[in-house]
């Protein structure tokens, strides 16, 4: 079965916001057996409102639309779509009752605009909007359902999981969407996509996209089936095979984040963590301490961005950074093991690299970043050029310094039971 | 005058991907003149494609696409507005040379499929891609353009700039779009709103979008003129009446983020800065870097997430923890004394907080953060709850002790001369 998503507000026709709803919205949508075949985004000109809800009718069984309910004069969703469908707006008693009360419980007097939200097509069923005064609307003609929805992701997204999913699900098709979330680090999209076409190629009826960010490279196979335990099996043959190509590279087949994957790899080994950060300037820090509770591993990181503080804070040797310069695989490896001295902690980590713009040489160009990773026995350090600008370069070492820390773990084993 | 985007791909139908290069797009069209009236997302279906070239022809005077000119037989966009023009596809022999002479500087040889990339309806120009294979196109019909663009914002960026844009320019209308981006932190979007709805409602003929990201808000307003100067005068008024209305709550009125409002503070101070996190975790220093040459007066930082090392690193006294908590005013005050002197700067700032989930008590919740600010003579700490999750918790934290920093340069007058 199909769907179509509209995105209704003069703000998402200027250079400054998205709709991002339509995301949240496709997967539950697809999760209920719906492909979404186009979305849209429209201002609020009657004739362009009335021509969009008009024209996805006519294509497809389910049309959602998100924003245009609000109170005001510019709001006409409701209204145009009363006159798609030919029926009168009604004033809806219930609806007026629960705005009012909206009001009340914040301690004010309901303005007298908000009356225009009780307004709706005959037949409508509301949705009740938990987070704000917009109700929700539901339409049902000719066997066709539109969903109006208010366009706040907070109001939005508990208003589709409570009221619009059970509804949805009742009429669902038998044909839902099965998916997986895979996340490669340290190749680029091109070798990602030349190890693994050769294999979604060969699978008939399954699509399988490539996302890339500085860093990061997802694939999602996807496919329809109206069989369960087929579509899983499928995929998990799939993911076996993509594994196999990817290798070390391949870090989650379940959608996790890296700096997720470290910090279950550090609670694991029972290890603890501290970072030495120059170019980076506390981005690594802060990706280790993205994840909830990760005062159990992470002892502590500076940011020793002058080379007098790499001395004073990490014990890196004043005469070794004159001789091999502040970036270079001697001061990273001082820098990881000074800080896991400093930090007593079970591994130590120093990144120095030049992001950039400025600051670089022929022979030590923007993009050249040197990572160690040091223990109680051994440091190792890996030297990068990663191209692009300051923040994608900042962002690319913070990722490799993660996969250096995951990639330690690959081949210890899981410390043993207390 | 008006203009239509149509993004196509399917991946573009699935949650992982949104359309973001209609926000380079519109930002562009403005500027020549055209109002971006409907954005659509497309799979690569033949009906579909079709329809929404067809229809848009019809409604619009510039038509902009990106994606589906790629090699494989699911790049079906030139084949299909050929159909729509009554067009014939025709071998381009320039675009074939083009395509393979890029093939042979990187020392391949085009593959046969390439050849699709030169078949292109008869009358259509090309428009060069110097990062690509797939040229873009232009074609004229009725008065009317039709720009195909490839998907990847790489390719289609400086495309549009070098080959589309001049010849937009020349047919463009007189009537342009001129707007502002002014930048507030410290009020909710409703307090900012409410402070400004009854000055832009005031200027008919203007548009003002709010935009709201945790600890930001921006406020754009927008004028369509045929005549330049009065458009500028009439921002001007507005922006002055904006800021008088939000005070020093506005920290930019062009754009700028506030790590680059508060770089350019200390820079014209001959300041400098050190800072000490916990809860933030690296979050503030990885935003005081963000800023190129940032090393002029960003010192260092540290991360004292755990309490030994608060103590050791930045000399919060154990007793002192002990006594208030190590989330506490005091040991937010210690911090910052603590880190200024260990760096040696101007300035020192300490963050401390629980950014949850965890690790909440009734006293002290999750969103509780102390942050505060030291010089050579004084400190001064101002204590939040911010709502939201982890992230959010962390975001807001960062921003308002950037937010700090600038708010004490706001009547310090700039260093004296060399």
């Amino acid at each position: 079965m199909d769907a179509e998503i509209i995105a209704v507000g003069s703000e998402l026709l200027t250079p400054y916001r998205l709709d991002t709803n339509s995301l949240f919205l496709t997967a539950e949508l697809n999760r209920l057996g719906f492909h979404v075949r186009r979305k849209h985004v429209i201002g609020d000109r009657d004739e362009d409102l009335r021509d969009v809800f008009l024209r996805a009718l006519e294509r497809v069984d389910v049309v959602v639309s998100c924003g245009g309910l609000g109170p005001t004069e510019d709001d006409r969703t409701r209204e145009i779509v009363a006159e798609v469908l030919g029926r009168r707006l009604k004033r809806n008693d219930e609806i007026l009752r629960e705005i009012q009360e909206r009001f009340r419980k914040f301690g004010r007097t309901m303005p007298e605009v908000n009356a225009r939200q009780a307004m709706v097509p005959e037949g409508a069923e509301p949705l009740e909007n938990t987070r704000g005064t917009a109700p929700g609307l539901w339409l049902e003609t000719d066997g066709k359902v539109i969903v109006l929805l208010p366009g706040p992701p907070a109001e939005l997204q508990p208003m589709f999981v409570r009221e619009v999913k059970p509804r949805l699900a009742r009429r669902g098709a038998k044909m839902r969407l099965y998916t997986r979330d895979l996340r490669i680090t340290g190749l680029p999209e091109s070798d990602v996509d030349q190890r693994v076409a050769s294999i979604y190629t060969q699978y008939a009826g399954t699509e399988t996209t490539i996302l890339a960010s500085p860093g990061e490279i997802q694939l999602h196979p996807r496919v329809w089936s109206e069989d369960e335990p087929a579509a899983l099996k499928l995929l998990d043959e799939m993911v076996k095979r993509f594994a196999l190509a990817l290798g070390e590279n391949l870090f989650s087949t379940s959608g996790e984040s890296l700096e997720a994957v470290v910090a279950r790899e550090l609670q694991e080994h029972r290890a603890t963590i501290a970072v030495a950060e120059s170019c980076t300037g506390g981005m690594l820090a802060a990706r280790l301490t993205n994840v909830p509770g990760s005062s159990a591993y992470f002892r502590g990181g500076v940011v020793s961005y002058s080379n007098d503080l790499k001395s004073a804070w990490v014990d890196v040797p004043k005469e070794l950074i004159e001789a091999k310069g502040a970036v270079s695989s001697e001061v990273a490896l001082a820098m990881a093991n000074g800080i896991r001295r400093r930090a007593a902690s079970t591994l130590g980590v120093g990144i120095t690299g030049i992001a950039g713009p400025g600051g670089g040489t022929p022979e030590k160009p923007a993009g050249l970043v040197h990572i160690a990773i040091a223990d109680e026995k051994a440091a190792k350090e890996r030297s990068f050029r990663f191209p692009g600008d300051r923040d994608r370069i900042r962002h690319q070492a913070a990722q490799a310094a993660l996969d250096m820390v995951r990639r330690y773990f690959l081949y210890a084993p899981p410390a043993k039971g207390q």
